[in-house]
Order: structure tokens, then sequence, then C-alpha cells
């Protein structure tokens, strides 16, 4: 592990990135997910392909226990319902009395404003990570997805931002990456975002530095994602393909096709 | 397109719905879907698939606003709680309102009178199609399952009536169409009749004509189904095969394969 | 079908599970499943590899009807929510009004005490079966996982015991088979556990014996799953490939591949 001293440099993430993904096998961090309908099945099968446990209650009365006791949150709004509101408050209570960080997925603010005003009030929650796409943070920022707004924004609101898209973005804790992995598919097939954050989450789980674990989970989605759209057929087979892909990830082949600068 | 002043006749059906696919394409026309749960997840990808966006939240509070700016919407009956009742009301309304085309999929309606009653409630709200089997229709129209008990059903509720099964009937605005494509595996995956319903929905998205559109829809899928049915090992890899073959169908497969008369 | 004079012996599971899975096929039966949200399209796809007919609804307004006049019933606790205990408690009243068999699934019982107290409570209503695995036996029993424990829990409650693992554990009415078919990659697809309580079912609604019910079901999926780890790249084509194999799945090859003791 690095040192919080000398923080990493791009160059370095993707032999890092494999070290979260040993970290993640060897010591099976259990992920809760709150998390849409549509997602669910998706994410608790990616988090097992990485050698995570995915746990995913949003009952009131146990939520709390179940999320107190995981190694990290993820938080998605995608399914907009009282139940999981009120899951979503008490499960970031817990994880934070338990010390443990916490991410938001802000799934489709930028189409209804009662959604963005939730994910505004969780983001004075500190999440260690919000995950989301270019409309998503234009809804949340209120304006420019520029490296300024970007950069405000993660200051303003002390999290690390992994902003999805034909190349993802990470940025936070005055670093930066750009990681160009990933396959068009990938967009053809739903909740691929919300497991790509179930991913970081996972990483989150197992290192400290919310920087690189995003910039882990999101290196490691977009390599498994050319090794899947290779063999692929069709989005179908992609779906079933990337699990594989991450299952059988090693160190070699995250190096070697790693694109991050 | 065609001319509304000159119906479309059986043949020219292959070649008019792969006018519809393209068009899906072209547009990437967002269908919202209140679908039931086990559903969810294989409808989303078999728009995505198709061309098409999804978008699936129920909550009371935002469904009004996804709806009503969606280009299509099915409403899907295999979950019948209170939440999706009152979901399925707000977005009829807020699509009517808007001038956009919806269609209702009565899952099951054979084996709850309560269901067939909340069925026959939405039919007054003038659904463009509705997407049903054989049991379910008995239900719904209370006898025989003929050729003149759904023509009388078409022309009392003013909608086209796509009844699938062994072979598909599409029936309404005095036009019928017999589409013999599609195979058993069909059967064997779960949501598949939802899937379909999801597909005719991003169709009536981009085609005004009701009747054109869930031919389209069908076909498209019974010609992708066998497809995949013969490079399938058994359900599951049909499941993911289905997909491939929507994302990948051309014009000249729809056109080769049809069996519509 | 075996005389219940004369108690099946573990030599004879392999050949009275093929009759078992051949009964489903010829018969169809419907399961009824009250399950988690991030189970329910896997098991209904489970159910349907084998040949039998899920629903899923768990409206209270209609659950009754549903499982009243279903084949076998299952209750997974995996989505604990007071929608579906409400269901369930209405479902399980159902099937015993109409002495049909049903099967409980207490699904992290031992990470949640409200569970297993709810749990606990179900199990005086006379399930045919629990399935479950080491950790929420512990939870249940409160205390040791050894055959002293299983045998008098079984004993207690009066229901089948099918403790799945490494090895699967079959105890009940006397009689304990053993079965150490299955592979490892079925603990890396999320659902597995429930998809083999709901065939289990699919076997309960066909066989009245109980104890080979449970043996036939966890056998059937254990031989699938090697069948399917030998074809697959990892943890997302395994789980297509397993419904691939549960769907071809013959005499000749259970009673082969069939390690039971």
């Amino acid at each position: 592990m690095l040192s919080p001293d000398r923080p990493i440099s791009s160059k370095e993430i993707p032999s890092a990135a494999a070290d979260v993904l040993a970290r993640i096998r060897a010591q099976a961090p259990r992920v809760h997910c709150i998390t849409n309908a549509v997602a669910q099945n998706f994410s608790a099968n990616m988090l097992l392909a990485a050698g995570a446990i995915p746990s995913m209650t949003i009952s009131v009365e146990e939520v709390g226990e179940f999320a107190g006791r995981a190694d990290a949150l993820l938080v998605n709004l995608g399914t907009f319902d009282a139940e999981r509101r009120t899951a979503a408050e008490l499960a970031i209570a817990a994880v934070r009395q338990a010390g443990k960080p916490w991410l938001l997925d802000p799934v489709f603010v930028e189409r209804s404003p009662q959604r963005a005003a939730f994910a505004r009030t969780l983001l004075t929650r500190q999440p260690a990570v919000v995950r989301l796409n270019r409309a998503e943070f234009a809804a949340l920022s209120g304006g420019d997805v520029d490296g300024a707004a970007l950069a405000r924004f993660a200051q303003e609101t002390h999290t690390v931002i992994g902003l999805t898209g034909e190349a993802d973005i990470v940025l936070g804790d005055d670093r930066l990456a750009c990681i160009s992995n990933g396959d068009p598919l990938m967009a053809k097939v739903t909740a691929m975002g919300c497991a790509g954050s179930a991913l970081v989450g996972a990483c989150l789980a197992v290192e400290k530095d919310a920087f690189l674990a995003t910039a882990a989970g999101l290196l490691i989605l977009g390599v498994a994602g050319q090794i899947a759209a290779a063999r692929a057929g069709g989005p179908g087979t992609f779906a079933a393909g990337i699990l594989d892909a991450v299952h059988a990830l090693d160190r070699a082949t995250i190096v070697d096709r790693a694109r991050v600068v």
C-alpha cells in the first residue's frame, strides 16, 4: 500500500489496482448495497465475481444492523421510493458510526428534481466517493461539466468524483486520473454503471485512499469490459462475459491493458 | 412510412418492421416501464439491445415526470402492489396529457379477479396496444378466444391486440396479421413476454400506426428468438443470445426470415 | 414412486431423482415463490428450466389466491420487508388449507435477530423442508452444527433439513444422505441457494416424500453445476450454463454423476 504522504501517480494506478483486487479476493469484504431493483442481481454478481460479498436488504428494521457491520456501503438512487430513502438514511448513519466508507450513485438525478434534492442532502453526509455520469453531474453541480466545476464540486463536498463516460475521470484530493479503458457495449447493458459503483464499493472496503479505490474499481471494470467485448456476440453475452472477465482478471492483464493518464 | 390512407398489408410488414427498428436505433426513444420485479432487468436489457432507453421508476413522487417526458409507456401488471397501481394511474395520465402512446400487458389476469378488474379499468384509458396471451385474453373478454371475440374486443376497446403464443396474432383497426416466427425456448425464459411488450413499446415510440408497431415488435422478437435458438445450449444461454440477436438484427435477416400472413 | 413403508436408501436416490425430474417435466407444477428481489429472476428461470411454472406475486390482495392454487410454496426471507412478511403468512395459511407442501429458506438469519425470530415463528407452521447453510442453521438452532444438532432440529420441527455447503446434507424422517456434487462456482453466483430452494419446491410439488424431494432437488442442481462448470468461462457464463444444464439433464447423466452416500 502506498504511504498517505506520497499520493499515488497515474503511472502507479494499474499496479496499485491489481493490489486492491488481490486484497478484495483475500479479505472478501462485505459491501452493503441499497440499490435499485433493476441493478440488484447484476451488482451482486459483480461483487461476487470480484471476490466480495454482497448484501442488499432495504428493510428499515434491519438495514442499520446490516450496514453497520459491512465493510463499505453503496447508496444508489435508481429506485427512489420512501422505503429506500429511509433505508439510506439509516444505513449511512450506521456506517459513519462504524467508521466505514460509503459511496453515492445519484442515478437519473437529472430527470427528477426530488431525486436531485435528496442527493444534495446525502452529499452533506460525507460520502467518500460519488460515482456518476455527465448528465447527473450537471444536475447536481447546476452548471457546466468541466475541470473547474469538477474540482470545485470535489472540494466543496470533500469527496472523490468518479465521472464515467467514454473515458472515466477520477478527481479528488488534488489528484486527477483519466482512464480510457472500457467498451461501447458497456452502455448497452442495464445497471452497468450501478455494478461499477458496487465494484468501487468493494475497493473502498479494502483501500483507505478513496481516490485510488475509485480509480481501481473503474479500471478493473474497464479492462474486464474490453476483454469481454472481444469475445461477446452482443450485449447479452457481454453481460455474462464481463463477470467472467472480472473473476479471471490478473495483475499482468490489468497492467498491460490499462490506459491511465 | 406508409400513408395512413393506405393501411399496411401483411406482405409489407417485414420491410416496415426493419424501418421501425432503424428508427429506434436512430432516435433512441425512452420507454418508461412500470413492470414487475422479475421482468425489470431483462426488459431494460431488451430495450437497450434494440437501441431504446429504459426507465423504470415506480415512485409516485416522480413517475409522472418520468412518464410524461418519455416517448412511450408500458404498464405491466405482473407485480400487483398498491404502489405500482398508483404509479400506473399517474403515469398513464401523464402520457395521455403529453399525447404519447402507452400499452398494457395484463400479466396473469386469469389468476386473480382483482388484477382482471384493474386491467378492465385501465382499458378505459385508451391504451394503443394490449399485449397478452390466450389465457389472459379469455379472462379479460370473459369467453372464447376466437377471431370474432378478438375483433369485438379490439373494436370495443379501440386498441390493437397483440395475442402471443405459438403464433402471434396482431389485430386491430380492421387489419389482421399472423406471425409464426419464434421458438419454444422463448417460453422457457421468464419475462420473455414482458420484454416483448417493452419492445413493442419502443416500436410505438417511433411509429404512430399501432398495428404496425405491434407487428414490428413481435416480428423482431420472433426472428431474434429463432436466431438465438439455433445457437443456444438451453434457456440460460438463449436468454443472453436473444439480446445479442436483437442487437445485431439487420433488414435482410428480418425480411428473409419473416413468416407473416 | 417408492412405497412409504420402505424408505429410500441413498443408493436409490439418483434414479429416484431422475423420476422426480421426469414428473416435473410431465406435470409442469406451479411453484409460488415469495422470494427476495435479487433472486426472483434467476429462481423463475431455474423453475422454467426444470419444467415447472413460477409465480412470484407478493401482493397481499392476491397472494392467498396464487399460493392456494399452486402445487408448492417457497418462502425465502432474503428480502425482509413488512409486505413480504404479511404475504408469507397469508400464503402459508393458504397452502396448508389446500394440503400442499411449503418450504422455508431462512436467508441471512444469522445477520439479523428480527429475521431469525420470524423464521422461528414460521417453523411452527410445519414447513415440509428447511433449506439453509451452516451459518443460518447455527443462528436458528442456537448452537453447534453437527449431526446431533441437525437430528434434534429435524425432530423438533418435524421438517426435512437440506443443509447446503461444500457437501449437501439431507436429514429428516430418520434418514440421512450426503450429496457431494456441485462446484465452487455455485458460490460465485448470487441467489444460487435461493434457486436451489425453488428447485426443491418443484420436487416437493410432485413428490410427497419430502426427504426424497429435497435430495432430488439438491442432486439435480449439483450435477447441473458440475456440467456447467466444465463449460463456463467464469461465474457469468456459469449462471446461464447451469440453466442450460438443468434443462438438458437426463436420467443417465444424473445416475452416472451422482455422488450420494
